[in-house]
């Protein structure tokens, strides 16, 4: 099928520019395999993708919720963080149950927890492998570097059902830190909190097996500091408009990834020669880090979205974006995107290639 | 089971207020009959809600897509108005074969777009009904008022398997205008334009059978001023943050709906005294129209949204929001929040009493 007649809005991945990042991550590793790779799972909630990773060398992949992590064993993927706070009894006896499919890692940031985890592993009979998250700046979950750190590292490697994995060390919000020098400081004091962090409890006796992470803003500041053992990248297989706006060391916004992921969307409305409205809005489309862009029209943009549709305004008069005419819209954030999908359409050279489900779409729990 | 127990992120609808507001909207018409309800499906995707609202006097419900017309017919709505264009050869005759089993209406801006309408119902032997949108403000899709309107309208009345059905008059930016004199002059300039269309295109011999139209946030204006028959609003089963924002005629925000959509989240971090951090974010609510409120927690601000996470920044120390405690949320925009979700978790006091499949989730073609 040509990729022409595929209806919109639908979710489109080029599979020659996906490919072409998986290989590039895999490739930006240190040679030594002393940085392994654990992409996260929460960008595009797809085994069919996730075995991919893997097949390139990832040890597993991270996601942010249990649903997440069922919808992945279920495709056939074996070795799981899920790199948040689960909470609550129904969570972990899911979680539990699902130790016994799969290694599975999970996160803290509190004492009460830790109890919680400990007492769910004991009754599914079952061991949990726990990373402590520490706070480095994103000032969201982690407790802080140091003291409070080591002594939650502490109870976990006194809990008879847990076993201490390490720390969990991601600075979100510099992710997006458009200068190249401010990214990368953000991220070398993280890494001075991160290792002394490590170093702290390794001194009380508590072996720290890996300090996780990172993300595909900052990777490479994270390898710098030599501080990583593990990376948590999602979003490079997709490339966002938010991500193609941080600057390199030029100043410039040369991504070292290409974008691979675009809602299709199709021409409805042409009211007049400056305005073309798109079938696509809100509910195609995140908006939370900023409107879609349209890389085929560089004159176009798209300054407006409602819930069913997206406002297009022309610089110039274009004989394209005729009513029917279908067009490439790059999401401004890739991960509440795909979240709003039920299929990835895989396309190579115009044509359809590949359908994957988006098997973990909605899993919230 | 009671509420404490339904599991986070979930959606709930306070079934008390719901059915509240669904009553107080069906009062709200003119006593003679002369307006009737056509309440907007694309807020709620549920035929368990259109059912109600017709239940209630409702003629119908509008949509915006085939795809949630074909989710509505299936469920047993008989009465649907796209009202959007719909383009493209796949999507048109997917609407003919709807036509077959339900009253189908559909908005068209455009000549070309009338001829592949025509070309559609005469291959599927049916009959659309057809309303003439034009833009009195929103500046989005429509054709401009007066004399292209009336001259598309003429193309409809010439087409051998289409009925004109009148005007599709809607001033979405309007709903959200803050100030009670300003909304109220928006709506009032609307109705002039499309007063004066259907006037014209009287005068041109052809019945204008109905003004459609109108929203949660302005349709007493419309009803005013005479000029609607027929109203679209969606927003008011379940009102958000948002449109409690808008002003009443004394200043204050006084919404006539009450809030009956909640984001049902945990408490799932608690770093410091200062912060919590609930397990909803980006895919558990929209954004696009602001963070979500805390209804239950007025010294309580959710500051920031991750993909995942939610921030919640308190004034004061609080024995609330420990760990595993559940609160709820106000969605700052009902549509695409409905949108993340598979259910409704229908919840009357403090006990689940109904499950609703969101039938239409994800029906974007």
């Amino acid at each position: 099928m040509p990729l022409a007649e595929v209806d919109t809005p639908a979710l489109i991945v080029d599979l020659d520019a996906f490919e072409g990042n998986l290989r590039r991550l895999a490739q930006a590793l240190p040679k030594d395999g002393r940085v392994k790779l654990r992409p996260h799972a929460k960008t595009h909630k797809s085994p069919d993708i996730a075995r991919r990773q893997m097949a390139l060398g990832a040890v597993g992949v991270c996601c942010q919720k249990v649903a997440e992590a069922e919808a992945l064993v279920r495709g056939g993927v074996d070795d799981i963080l899920v790199s948040n706070q689960v909470v609550g009894p129904t969570k972990l006896r899911r979680l539990a149950a699902l130790a016994r499919e799969a290694r599975l890692g999970v996160c803290v940031d509190d004492a009460g927890n830790v109890a919680a985890l400990d007492a769910a592993a004991a009754e599914a009979a079952v061991t949990f492998r726990i990373l402590v998250e520490i706070d480095v700046g994103a000032k969201r979950c982690g407790v802080e570097p140091g003291e409070p750190a080591a002594r939650l590292a502490e109870a976990v490697a006194r809990s008879k059902h847990l076993r201490f994995g390490g720390l969990q060390v991601y600075h979100g919000s510099a992710q997006h830190i458009r200068d190249f020098t401010e990214r990368r400081t953000a991220i070398q004091r993280a890494g001075e909190m991160a290792g002394s962090t490590r170093d702290l409890i390794r001194r009380r006796g508590i072996e720290c097996p890996i300090v996780t992470g990172a993300g595909t803003g900052s990777f490479r500041f994270e390898i710098e500091t030599g501080v990583w053992d593990e990376l948590q990248c999602g979003s490079y297989i997709f490339m966002d408009a938010d991500y193609g706006r941080n600057l390199n060391a030029d100043g410039e916004t040369k991504a070292e990834f290409e974008h691979s992921l675009f809602v299709w969307a199709t021409v409805m409305s042409r009211p007049n020669e400056e305005r073309a409205v798109v079938d696509a809005g809100h509910k195609a489309y995140s908006i939370d880090s900023g409107l879609p862009t349209l890389p085929d029209f560089p004159d176009a943009t798209l300054d407006r979205a409602a819930d069913e549709h997206g406002r297009v305004i022309l610089k110039r008069p274009t004989n394209a974006l005729r009513i029917g005419d279908k067009i490439r819209l790059i999401p401004g954030h890739c991960d509440p995107t795909v979240n709003l999908h039920d299929w990835y359409v895989g396309v190579r050279k115009g044509k359809v290639e590949a359908l994957w489900p988006i098997a973990a779409r909605g899993a919230l729990t």
